[in-house]
């Protein structure tokens, strides 16, 4: 990197990491990680939608959005929709295809039901970034923890 | 969390910042977020090694290992060796079992090729707790990229 | 099984290797063992429909719809849809999350893409009961074959 | 097809439909649909092993074996594992990854735990050809049913 993008970069970060520090609840809605990679939750009929800005300290070696900071924030779109719905669950699976890489600007992850039953759900979400794009996309299986 | 447990995480997010801004570099082996996670990566074998300590600042609400930066860790073992040994590459899609929590110790991913085609690579991973006990297992298909 | 039902079961896999035999054709739309398992294949719109009825012939041991039969009749769905609208392909994975099991009636599965790349495409397929209930639902990463 | 082609499809759908009525047992081990593709379903240690003929009757529209009955296969394979050590199961979920084409020989499908949980059971399955060279791999996710 130039000096002037390691800059970048570091101010960035510092950013990144003032905001995680700026609260500090660790629960639905908001915790440590969700803060640092500025996530937003919230929560739209049916859906939870979780959505964040495409910034250097979260690129892959490849210079564009790393796919496991995409698939945190899928994960996280479907484990609060379960939360809020229903309760809290673990992640028995989940598979991301990847479309397309982001660069910039903010992704948007959209979450659903596929199906719910009993103790097992199955869950999908959309990423899509500025444009209206499907960057990605995700399925799910969970079970419901016990109260 | 009680403030004895706030200020242990404001402690360890401290460590990992400082940690992520000791180095630039910003490639395969080393990046920020690599380095944010606390991530070491290796190669061994036929494999890629990726290990990390679980810290409070990346569990999930539930106060464990966040599944996302657990897939984090595999794709990171996966995309490394795919590079090490051939080229980098994009993934297409990757999938992630998850077996057990993890709360604390070093967590171990190591990757290993399922099929070596001409274009289109075949990987898996598994994550191994301190104890060697498995904690989950990943499957992914890569794109070579043209050179 | 009782011998009433040894019966219907003969009668039943009498009548699907009928049909199986009663064309020759051996295509996309119509070949062995889509004619064998019952299944007609049509184009609506967007998606690809493949519709076959639940019958003890293609049961598992536990007496409903075996898995293996409904992932065939999903990847039938995906894979001609792809060769329909774009050129005939290779699937290189398909992932089915099952919710229900099915014993009888007509089982309707429809697809369509999730993204279409250059040479790389992602499709999904949704497969329903006779009541409208989803039975199950697949995703799938395909490889444009060369002309 | 060629005339003479369409006779051997013919010949070995009839012997494959003879021997689907050869026996009458509908249960783990043997059932209508395992005996008309061919399948024999054998435990070795601490795998099942589903091994069967490639033959035109289970030929996609391009004339290799179809995915799906590879699908079916692999599904055996785990699923009468999970029978045979634990007791049965529903799967929850399946990807099969598809590496290489197979337009005849033994394909033979070994399945393994993954990891055995209390009612969630993780299982993974490779399929091989003649010459040993790996077809395909599945991962799947069971959930025992209540006795």
């Amino acid at each position: 990197m130039t000096d002037k993008e390691t800059g970048a970069m570091r101010d960035a970060a510092q950013a990144m990491f003032d905001e995680a520090l700026a609260d500090q609840r660790h629960e639905f809605g908001s915790f440590f990680l969700s803060r640092f990679l500025g996530m937003r939750i919230a929560y739209e009929n049916d859906s939870c939608i979780v959505s964040f800005e495409v910034k250097p300290p979260i690129y892959n070696p490849q210079g564009s959005l790393h796919g496991g900071v995409l698939a945190t924030a899928l994960d996280i779109s479907m484990g609060h929709l379960l939360n809020h719905r229903v309760g809290a669950g673990s992640t028995l699976e989940m598979k991301v295809q990847y479309f397309s890489p982001a660069r910039s600007g903010l992704v948007r992850c959209q979450s659903g039901f596929l199906k719910q039953g009993r103790s097992i759900f199955f869950l999908q979400s959309h990423a899509y970034d500025a444009a209206g794009e499907t960057l990605a996309h995700a399925t799910s299986t969970w079970k419901l923890l016990k109260k």
